[in-house]
């Protein structure tokens, strides 16, 4: 089984933002799509390893924050690459409350606030299954790809990843 | 509530493909996502009203065909808008089988075969979650994205597809 074939799914990059009770937290997510159309409902895979993924399971609600190609590569390595269980990634980050759901002020294709409403479980990930309650578009950006950020922002997956391929295993480069 | 927001995920247009006892049939389906990575397994949205997705249900297996971007339009055409009860999609297609599961031998940037094993029900779509089982890829194809498929060649959704907006309703074109 050639398992590179999964490189040719295509993907966006989105900064998935949580309250954990207290503060705003989130991570970087590529496997989001839309499942339904009426009413508009989002499937999203978080890996069990991200903080996120219980903030979003007590909480029962989510922002996806769709990021554009001109987005801050530092937002990816600040929400990617390190954990929000020991680390503030809003700090002196400019958000704002879309009812209880942290949505990022920053330069976004736009945002969509989701509440869970059904979720699959497997061995490593949680598959959300979340309607969205509200959204908000900023016209005239063109959202990042995955393909963009890892071959011209020339980006890496975080770990945690559904799409990782651990350095020593990768037979190309993703 | 700007469900436009919607329309900046983004997505690959692949052809899903299976048997339905008797005879090869299946569809195109944008909504596709890897879900975990070791077992490798993927998460893919079909419309109750595709007869792809009983054929799924019922065989508990289905291909996934990733288009590339100089993929013959007319074979989105056929698979996208033609139902496949009445119709035979795959006359005068080359394809193969791979174990039970019938995969296209044209133009493609590559294939997975995957058994379905969970799904999650809504009210319009099926989330299939199903183990890869078998994959080949093509390298050095570029994957169409449903950005370049509206965008470049000019395509609509499906009236089946999750993205899908009907046209009186859309505000902006995709």
């Amino acid at each position: 089984m050639d398992q590179t074939a999964l490189y040719d799914l295509s993907y966006g990059v989105y900064l998935v933002t949580v309250m954990d009770g207290n503060r705003p937290t989130g991570c970087v997510v590529n496997s989001i799509m839309q499942v339904t159309s009426e009413p508009a409902t989002v499937a999203l895979s978080v890996s069990h390893n991200n903080y996120t993924n219980g903030c979003i399971a007590k909480s029962g609600r989510l922002a996806i924050n769709i990021l554009p190609q001109d987005a801050n590569p530092k937002l990816i390595g600040r929400f990617g690459f390190r954990s929000g269980k020991d680390f503030n990634k809003f700090e002196s980050l400019p958000y704002e409350m879309v009812g209880s759901t942290p949505v990022l002020k920053t330069n976004l294709c736009g945002w969509l606030v989701c509440e869970v409403i059904n979720r699959m479980e497997t061995a490593t990930h949680t598959v959300f299954l979340a309607k969205v309650t509200d959204g908000k578009r900023t016209p005239g950006k063109t959202p990042m790809t995955y393909a963009y950020y890892h071959n011209v922002i020339k980006g890496k997956s975080p770990k945690n990843a559904p799409t990782y391929q651990a350095p020593g295993k990768e037979k190309l480069p993703r």
